[in-house]
């Protein structure tokens, strides 16, 4: 991962899982960042323990509330950060905040439907609307330059089973919101790239595996990849990620996965 | 369109553009449904002229009062079509209902994402519950042929604008509600195809073109398709739909959109 000099990160649902681990592994690197932003909804619960325990040996932590379907409470965290980073930019937003229910497509409900859309479609919307001035700040800083994660990125959190030509998994779970909603996030993506390209900010969906989370392991499965196992793998995609990439939806590999 | 020999079809959003194109045409076919269900959210308004026009000529159009993004409604509807259907089942459900917002990605809020996505893309997820039982009732009526449009099907009308890999008319309209709503709706089709191959129906993702409509003159543009032209290809387009073609996504000419 020496390509990946990352001044400032802020991770979204940072308090367990996936999230967690990406804080864990920012904060390990031989050059860690300044600034490592965990954002979660709870932060003084029972489930953000493992993050306080962070915080306690790693002065570059810094947790933040945040519900991401709030905008009053996005307001609110961009303000925090801002605040941390003086007069200097965010290089990177990961938007790993999301939900499952694991319904079958009969059961679903306009409130499942709707609630699941909110958090893992519309939070990323918002955060990157919110953010957009302190991570054009953090582009800004190295102009000229081509698009990378080290300087400006955004980074969703998608699926495979945001897949539409490949819904691997089916048998196993058909949890339609969250496909739905994980579809549509790619489309987020791709319509930031196009948005955001001038600003000299990367956009990019990544399918983390399925992983061996509270996420993962709905209905009982054991999925076959561990979080260490997959945060890795991200990180290493990260620190390779170019101008090529931004609107593309790559796996915790680096392999493309198609739409 | 000599393949399509369909009994009854349900057309949502109905009154006006592709819809009450689709509903003239159904009752223009030298062997015309012998049920034509027209469903629209205002019936009694200033715009359903048209669909009252063509009623007060056809006894086998029947105007149905429909808000689809309330389930109630959904259910009312259905219990009114059962009872004209007496005994047999329904053949073809057309979700045409939507909306768009012409906004730009900046300019994107909660309220607007919501609303989208609950007209385009909870609507025909409720629709096709709560008529899962007619369309099987008419597949059942032709036990062991093939998937078509003339035994039992789902259409859910979607767009270009859907497509993830391309994305067309970016610089025209950004309308990130509209295009991740659409993109959600292609993945609801394959699910839909997954899950219900087994009742014997069949689920496309149509793409009518750039159509003459309210709609797709948003933001004063001139789209090159008519009504008229869009409606007699999807026609085509429908007549021809087979096993091969459940969980697709295709354009009014009959060629595969990618997603």
């Amino acid at each position: 991962m020496a390509g990946l000099q990352v001044h400032s990160v802020l991770v979204t649902g940072a308090n367990r899982g996936i999230g967690l681990g990406l804080v864990q592994h920012f904060l390990g690197m031989p050059t860690p960042p300044q600034w490592v932003f965990a954002a979660c909804r709870a932060p003084t619960g029972q489930r953000a323990q493992g993050l306080h325990h962070l915080a306690s040996k790693h002065r570059n932590l810094v947790i933040i509330p945040l519900e991401v379907t709030d905008l009053a409470s996005i307001k609110a965290a961009a303000a925090q950060v801002g605040e941390h980073l003086g007069g200097s930019g965010l290089n990177l937003l990961i938007n790993n905040a999301g939900i499952l229910k694991c319904n079958l497509l009969d059961k679903e409900t306009l409130e499942d439907m709707t609630h699941v859309y909110t958090t893992n479609t519309i939070g990323p919307l918002l955060m990157c609307q919110v953010f957009l001035p302190l991570l054009k700040k953090a582009a800004q800083a190295s102009p000229g330059s081509a698009l990378s994660c080290s300087r400006a990125a955004i980074i969703n959190i998608s699926s495979q089973g945001g897949s539409i030509s490949s819904p691997d998994g089916w048998d196993l779970m058909q949890i339609v919101s969250y496909r739905c909603s994980k579809a549509a996030l790619n489309m987020l993506t791709k319509c930031q790239s196009l948005r955001y390209k001038e600003d000299g900010v990367l956009c990019t969906a990544l399918q983390p595996g399925w992983v061996q989370t509270d996420m993962g392991s709905c209905a009982g499965h054991t999925p076959p990849v561990t979080v260490d196992e997959s945060v890795r793998g991200m990180l290493k995609v990260l620190s390779s990620l170019s101008e090529k990439d931004t609107g593309t939806f790559l796996d915790w590999e680096g392999n493309v996965v198609p739409w």
